[in-house]
């Protein structure tokens, strides 16, 4: 085996899993993509990335042996150097779990474990929007919201592996309690979850929208794509609760521009595909109320790779760090 | 003149000017204290400093003509780069003020600018109690409240040298306004400013408390100063406002905490005198609603260097930039 061969990769998220075989160059060379489901248990979830990992190495035809990493990109607080899984707002019953253990063991391949949004802004750093970029901060508005932070051209993982957490940061002190346990967190407030979350309370209190009927009746079903889906074709109740996450993602944001000064803010993740109608109004917040300096030399731009973003920073990752055979 | 000379450095905040020859060993040889008093406008400030320029020079009976630099740190928003105070929300006026340009006109010294906090932070971190602690938050909690950031051994300014304004995050974001613009920011909530303004309006609705005595019956010369010494004889009042002030302070770290998971945080400033009635209320609501990794790993500790951290770090950023001639 040389170091050409490819790497193998997943993006552990609240909603879904993806994995794949990645070239050294970010090609995807093969690609499982699979629902999480969360709530049956980490042991099911664990079984639904092994088969996963069997899908894309029979897809390639290639067995096992022949590779000696495995990268692991999941959604939570993650202990790096120990390979576990601390706490995950949006794993519920994820805590301390020594993912890296349990899929050496497994697997027999020597496993890297990160946080899936830093993952995700290695991977748009190395081959996405921010190419070329030494700093930038890279946030995921999905089920959840993460955060990756390059700095000077490397990823910032902080004293023990943790940083980036910047969808648990408080910008609202009197909101509503995180699944973190935090208050008033920019994820309880401007993710996919608190979106749909929204859309049913406000539907629940006789608001008038096409949701209802897009989800078939049953207001449980409304997510944030059915928001997003009824927000184009300009419902009014749906284009205001956007309106409103993008102003929260607006502020969280200004928060990073005063903080970091960055050069670029990434946005990725599920609710990124709203594009203009999720940026617009946040870059309108950041240029009213960051301070004037950082606001004017950000870029705050869409990400570039999608639902792969996750999977090719953490192959990525792996491949800077592990040294070739 | 050897590199062994000593460094001219000044720290320019809101309420004070402190001015310093600065050996290279971090010892100060020679120092000027004066009230900043920025509602007299910018030119009669800049003739402070030139005049404590004199005085610490005088003192140890040195020329102008041995020294080629001057050290600056100021309070606001600084491009370093250019030299330029672009804007300080507690320098009222100070808008885009050149003041690279115009030391250099005055003195004929090369002049070198960074923001007072991320000053006090290379100081804390060079002489003080971040000494060996390669990833650390400085916070200074007076008239505002400023930040200077630590990342691997080195400050970390942005891409345009303003990075660190930790004090202008939105916690609150139905809060009040902010002078920087922003709303509900902590500076807003729990600086010098904001708890002087609080003890104010409570007792203007007729709260009952030993403030106002101490304070010469004239609610308007209320100060933190005041509050604190109320709260040290015990006033109910004043210690309910220093713990709402340090509740907000310890809902800032927890932002940090989660976003740059860091080994240390050292809280400075004015307020930083409070000692543990700012600090263990803060420590609270960090060990409650922070990540549990990076809260158990953080240890958030008292400044060491008082009102010395930012000459001292001031004359460290310029040892480190320029040549010794």
């Amino acid at each position: 085996m040389t170091s050409q061969n490819p790497l193998l990769a997943i993006d552990l998220g609240g909603s879904k899993i993806v994995t794949a075989l990645v070239s050294p160059d970010g090609e995807i060379m093969a690609r499982d993509y699979t629902l999480t489901l969360p709530e049956e248990g980490t042991e099911a979830v664990i079984e639904r990335m092994l088969a996963a990992i069997d899908s894309v190495t029979s897809k390639m035809n290639m067995s096992l042996s022949l590779f000696s990493n495995i990268a692991i990109a999941a959604a939570g607080a993650i202990d790096s150097e120990k390979g576990i899984v601390t706490a995950s707002p949006n794993l519920p019953g994820w805590l301390d779990v020594p993912l890296k253990e349990i899929m050496e063991k497994a697997l027999g391949l020597k496993t890297f474990l990160i946080n899936d949004a830093s993952a995700a802004a290695l991977g748009e750093h190395y081959f996405g929007a921010g190419r070329g970029i030494s700093n930038l901060i890279y946030i995921t508005v999905s089920t959840g919201i993460g955060g990756g932070i390059i700095i000077d051209g490397k990823l910032y993982l902080g004293v023990s592996g943790s940083a980036g957490e910047i969808g648990h940061m408080t910008i609202d002190i009197n909101g509503p309690r995180c699944n973190c346990g935090n208050i008033g967190c920019l994820e309880v407030l401007a993710s996919g979850k608190a979106v749909a979350r929204e859309a049913q309370r406000l539907i629940a209190r006789g608001s008038k929208t096409i949701m209802l009927e897009l989800a078939e009746g049953e207001p449980q079903n409304i997510s944030a794509q059915t928001v997003s889906a009824a927000a184009q074709k300009g419902d009014t109740l749906a284009l205001a609760i956007i309106f409103k996450a993008a102003t929260y993602l607006g502020v969280g944001i200004v928060n990073l521009v005063n903080i970091f000064n960055p050069e670029m803010i990434i946005v990725g993740g599920g609710m990124a595909q709203m594009g203009k109608m999720l940026l617009a109004p946040a870059r309108q917040v950041v240029a009213e109320r960051a301070f004037q300096l950082p606001a004017q030399r950000v870029r705050i731009v869409p990400n570039q790779l999608g639902e792969n973003a996750g999977v090719l920073g953490a192959a990525a990752f792996v491949q800077k760090l592990a040294k070739p055979l």
